[in-house]
């Protein structure tokens, strides 16, 4: 942590930061510059030591050096992790693929994707049963019956179950049919969720808030971590900016960035990323080029007739054709998407 | 609902499109441009109905020409809410004021600033017993020792108490101690904390999430309001942009907007919309200059030693200083700003 | 500036850094952390220091310090600089007024202006004559048929003149008929504009860019002031973000910051800054309250005909209004907005 | 066009509406709605319109149904544009590489880096000689100088010259020296350059900038179509939002957005779209898979010694390890990528 003082600070402004840094438990290093001085502060920090000293006299500002997080850092883990759950594998050199309806509609309707997400190649299902909506008067799923239903759907399949919790009243309830939990990029900081959502034992798949950082992301990554979870999965599903040609902005470099920091898996969502359907394909692609570890796609047999976010997803048609393209492309790059034949799914 | 067809759209596609509306029980009135086919959609509609017309072939995209909250729409109830909890007055030509730490976290602490914001014009206290933080070895907060404190402030006062409430199970137990609740900017789309929140009966401040536009806002606060409780008072506090020299960007604009759209009141944080105690006092008078209901403030008695957001806090000097530039402002306006007397503090 | 080398730099790669150091003209300090090694860089830097840093093997990242601005710094002059151009006087204690409309039109709609704005309390006179505009296809300015309607309009109201320069050709045409010349947004970083404006002698009025740092800002500003024209007045006019119920987001903690920063004076621009007419007036106030040493607006005697921009523009009535209002939130803050009288044009 | 009345709108009100929509030429169609009544306007618009209507009484919005840009359009010109200039051929299933250094320093470091570049694959040669920067105290470029020795460079490999034109007096000494000319991110909308860029004659690069949006990029492009050039080369270059670990935000939907609505070609530049050389390589895969019609990469042969943006500049064995990478991109999508031979730069 750097401390830098005003340029006018005087000397007892700096003996003060001085004190402050050493009551913290740290070390302080004053270097004297040509136009101002600043303290190097070393030792074991908390976040709560950048906001006291930022409040001294003759502060200018508090530069941070090291990251926040721990457990979720390359440096304390440098071997990537490989998420497991059922018949989906997210990490290392396997692109997992998790295909299905925005929300669980009906037993016809998640049974019909299901199986064909699963001859396309998907790895795992996807389908909303509790579905966080802007407006409370907009369709909210179909709750535990939908979880029932995808639970069927897996039983026919073998393809694992992934689901959004969106309160911690029905973790485990979630749990009880789910093989991955969702946190939805809303919650990504609901922190008590995060620390249920830890606490119950299966693989999570954490969506980045449209206004996180990646050092948010990360820190909400290791409340679930702290909470004895080390089976977590980021999901880039795109940011909150003043781009109107799309839903969101989906920043693709946050997968190599996050690569470099973290050794917990990347999957990438280029349905809500863009929120158009016919950008979904090639963006598709190019998460897979950018080093993506999965990818999450809505699909839905009739996108029309969809109860919720229709105009963003695929067909099964346009999904098997995406899932050709990123094949190739995901072997171009000395990777191995989604199964290639039914027996890969027991990988 | 305005339904653009693609330039090239055929008359089959234009056909599907009428059908369409007609299926979704609304009525279609097409209109043959110059380059491309418009429909507008006339009727009672639900926010899935712009969705599924999107999903049809050969539909360019979707208007929407109404607003998707209700109850919150200055259009059905013109004159502005007016929310009175114990001491705290918010709404008209009354600016309430809301002053206190961060966090609660003594009783030393929070008398000491009770009584002095109280001294200083404040009409209500606030301070956080539940905290949500970005790190998870952040202090978290003194949980519920922190609400009784926050109601032993309140016997000693007479401030009415705002404190948030960051999830479901906790609702009962702040709704104990708190006369309003505050709902987080983090948990503004935690849609079932809203919807829990709305059935508890006591006043809830809801803030804007930092990426959260107008129209989620107000659907926010339409929860709130469809589960029958009609106090809900907004807050700005701030959104995220490229801007770095503060901690967010606030944007007055926002009270003036609302205004316009809402019956609601709107009170402005400060502290949290710029992130530093330098700038908070004149971002204060600005946001009564632009005609906002209320503030909410941090104010520390010692912020260099707070255990969070000492940065952004106002010393009680500070405070008082804030106060007496505020008043002149709010008087400039027409209007009158916290309590003047103690007797005030009846209103 | 510090260099942050990555947690597993070695001795060499540590050396190697601490040797770019010297060879820079810098003194390198060394300071082993606990997790990580830093080293600080004291010396009189340039711009390309850091990034040459940041190139080599085993550094993580490189923090600077200092400001990279150094003539607009309130650090080299602490003291505010007031402009003055003719009528119009901005800093200090006095708040400046320059309204008129977007684009000149006509000599009638000129000198009405003029006039109405006058005797509303206005100091200067806006008005475009060469027009960026986002469309080839939208009305491009009078060019300087519009400059010689603006000198007109001078003459008969005794208003300072400010209005845009597009392009260095423009400058000495542009220069020999306006008080003050703007640099629009747009052309915020288009830097030999700034070089010719800088020795065209000049008041220059600056306008933030839409995605412009505060630092940037201070550099355009920088490229002005180096060219030995001290007369720089800054403009806040919004930013883009994902907001679209603005045109853009106004920004006002900008003008508290800045004037931490820089000695410059700061105006704002509400009409751009909203982007809507009922926007305008609590957003002016707004803009005194938070300190803005000006106001520029866009008044238009009938904005429904107004060949651009009419959908922000005042029209007389609310420009007078809006005076009435803002001056009373001067007054409030103790400064003066606008004239008072005739004879204080002569200040 | 779709005017879109308040709720409270009375008959007066619309018909002055009406009335306005038929002074403009237009013809409007009244629909009256259940809640409030909308005007489709029908007829050639031009920008003008709907900033009247919008100042109009009782209008609450105006919402515009046709994309301003004419020329630039997919629906005028169905069939991709191909751009040729030299050894670059950009469009169609050709992507064109254009790699060299942010800035040209040297006879030898451009040499050098000409030559290693098109042994890689590159099919053009990028490089500084004019160079926009933030701070005045930033090296600024060699000038003509530099334009020299870029000529020299494409007489000893072939490869087609990419360079930036600052400002309206340079363009013709630009022209020149360039095969291709490059408006830069910063000049964008400097409307005067693109007017004079536009006559010039040359192939155009137009970078978007930082904070425009497609509508405004293509509208910047009809500016140098309508002043007679056809050959435009839209560059996307990243976007300024809320985050820090990029210098930018790389936003590649905006390729297949392009795509779809305009015929011009696309390039991505990576090295400015994320500012990090680790970052580029998998962000110019990336870039291919989204459907990019070129690249524009930094290449230096000692990025910590270059005068400009070393910290994104790839050197001459990660420019040739990328472009392997991209190359079998391309093939799996069905594409040719560079140059696979000498004889290739003929094509």
């Amino acid at each position: 942590m750097i401390v830098v003082m005003k340029k006018d600070a005087d000397r007892a402004e700096i003996n003060h930061a001085v004190e402050r840094i050493e009551q913290l438990g740290l070390k302080p290093h004053v270097i004297v510059g040509t136009e101002r001085t600043v303290i190097a502060a070393v030792g074991d920090k908390r976040p709560e030591h950048k906001m006291s000293l930022e409040s001294c006299p003759g502060v200018s500002e508090v530069v941070p050096i090291l990251a926040p997080y721990k457990i979720a850092s390359r440096e304390v883990k440098p071997e990537p992790t490989v998420v497991r759950a059922g018949s989906l594998t997210v990490g290392n050199k396997h692109i997992g693929v998790i295909a299905g309806p925005c929300s669980v509609e009906s037993e016809r309707q998640i049974l019909q994707t299901a199986e064909a997400v699963k001859a396309s190649g998907a790895t795992a299902l996807r389908g909303g049963a509790f579905k966080p909506r802007t407006s409370p008067y907009s369709f909210q799923g179909l709750k535990e019956e939908g979880l029932k239903l995808l639970a069927m759907a897996r039983d026919a399949t073998g393809l694992a179950v992934v689901t959004e919790v969106m309160s911690t009243e029905d973790v485990s309830t979630v749990a009880a049919y789910a093989d991955v939990m969702q946190v939805g990029a809303r919650n990504m900081q609901n922190y008590r969720l995060l620390e249920v959502v830890g606490k119950a034992g299966l693989p999570v798949l954490l969506k980045r808030g449209p206004s996180a950082t990646m050092e948010e992301l990360l820190l909400a990554a290791e409340y679930i971590l702290d909470a004895g979870n080390p089976n977590v999965i980021l999901c880039e599903r795109g940011i909150r900016t003043f781009e109107a040609h799309t839903r969101f902005t989906l920043p693709l470099a946050s997968v190599v960035y996050l690569h470099a920091k973290t050794h917990l898996p990347v999957v990438v969502d280029p349905s809500h990323g863009t929120g158009h359907t016919y950008l979904v394909p090639q963006m598709a692609c190019a998460s897979v080029a950018a080093g993506a570890d999965g990818l999450i796609l809505e699909v839905h047999p009739d996108p029309e007739k969809a109860m919720s976010d229709g105009y963003q997803s695929l067909n099964l048609d346009q999904f098997e054709q995406t899932m050709q393209l990123c094949r190739k492309v995901a072997e171009a790059i000395g990777k191995e998407l989604g199964s290639l034949a039914p027996e890969a799914l027991t990988l």
